[in-house]
């Protein structure tokens, strides 16, 4: 593992490091900020998934996570969202490819071979971070934004009791029901839709997947909310499921980083009251 | 005065306009936070001017002063640091022309066309945001980073009773006694150095400038402070005239944005006490 840098923020360490990914055969890059702690102790950690485009810098530098992960002293995870390079396949538009890895292990051609983003994130980059940080496995959260909230919620309903709690920023809820995901879905996994059903938080919970709650926001100026997003299902879902899901529209907020900051502290301060030993 | 973009963020609004500047004869483009408040109220103000290199965007970005501006109730401007455009003159270096307008008035060609930087800052951007925004203009306050932090403690102290308060994230110091200032201050305003002293918080100081107090965080571990930004020099003028600074080295903090977030919030908070009614 390459350190590219490691900065002081907010009494910690705000860290980027790169690494040769047996998941991806590629250099994956992915951003960790360790607060200030007593030497030894081993701390919570949160994993976040950003959406489309975006790699592990932009709620590195965007997020305004730092103080609240100081406060809760809880280590802060961000992975890149794809393979990158110019070996790894890529397509003209911005909602395939790279910068658009979905969280699936690819099975078709030519993707296969790079894309295998659920391996990396549920299995490589865990072992790699308790390897080389101060971090307690037995408490870890997950959130995520857009294509990254998608990534958060398949990703703890399908790992049942490795997650404390799971939440999200304008997730993608159903990809199987909107262009974005249909598009990534059908390129990554191939026309069977029963592939598709493990990457699709509304199909899992209808197939029996449970979290013990989750916290949604939701910006009700959103651009993206009618036809991508849908926010409305995941309610329906958890609604018919049982699950105590607290979805919240908010009015005014778009898709932006100026939401997600927003409500960042409060997502940390909720997952923090999950996390404790 | 064009609309760039209003978005909704920490229960305000962040805005970026675009507005044909009469100083500087070019376009300029600036940011204002404006914290939620009720119907009519007028409100405080916080100017925060950048440094080297940087636009608007860097702070409002990366500075996560939002939540304590709509904490606090305080208007945050970010202007941008030079004028730019194909016809305006520029130089090889990042610490010269576009980028890098050291906030003064320049007097000599080719720079004097455009960079009229303390005009902007000092008259017509205050007029602008009066005529504009919700601001309380007998509220006001200002701060800044490195060429931004030269630029608060210079206007500070040539506007004696303008601002509540002034305070600096790693300031340029004594422009005149470093390889940045010296560099920009012979080609803005020629060799004759008595016209510098202007421009300089130190030399203002000793010829006499007052502000009440100030606040000034600086990066212990920051590669530029002991060529560029000096800050005992200010430590000591400050306690030759009297002026009660609070100056505080940070262990282990650079020069980034990574460090000025750090203290951003205290900054405000500090600020937030002097511009109450």
């Amino acid at each position: 593992m390459q350190v590219q840098s490691e900065i002081r923020s907010h009494g910690g360490t705000q860290g980027v490091y790169t690494h040769q990914s047996a998941a991806t055969c590629t250099p994956m890059t992915f951003s960790v900020y360790v607060p200030p702690h007593a030497p030894g102790a081993r701390l919570p950690v949160l994993w976040y998934l950003s959406g489309l485009t975006c790699t592990q810098a932009n709620v590195t530098e965007k997020g305004e996570f730092r103080a609240a992960c100081a406060q809760h002293g809880i280590v802060f995870v961000a992975p890149d969202t794809s393979p990158r390079g110019a070996d790894v396949p890529d397509d003209a538009g911005y909602d395939l490819g790279q910068g658009a890895g979905f969280y699936v292990d690819a099975t078709q051609a030519p993707w296969s071979q790079h894309f295998q983003m659920r391996a990396y994130i549920e299995q490589e980059l865990p072992e790699l971070l308790a390897r080389y940080f101060p971090v307690d496995r037995t408490r870890q959260s997950i959130t995520g934004h857009s294509m990254g909230g998608h990534g958060a919620l398949t990703i703890a309903l399908r790992n049942p009791g490795r997650f404390r709690s799971v939440s999200a920023f304008a997730p993608i809820v159903a990809p199987m029901r909107c262009p974005w995901g249909h598009k990534a879905l059908t390129a990554y996994l191939g026309p069977d839709q029963a592939a598709w059903r493990a990457y699709d938080a509304c199909a899992l919970i209808a197939d029996g997947a449970r979290v013990p709650d989750m916290l949604v926001d939701q910006g009700a100026a959103d651009g993206f909310l009618p036809e991508q997003l849908q926010t409305h299902l995941l309610a329906e879902a958890c609604a018919s499921a049982g699950i105590p899901a607290t979805i919240r529209m908010q009015d005014g907020y778009d898709h932006s980083y100026y939401f997600i900051s927003t409500f960042m502290a409060e997502h940390i301060a909720w997952h923090a009251g999950r996390l404790q030993a």
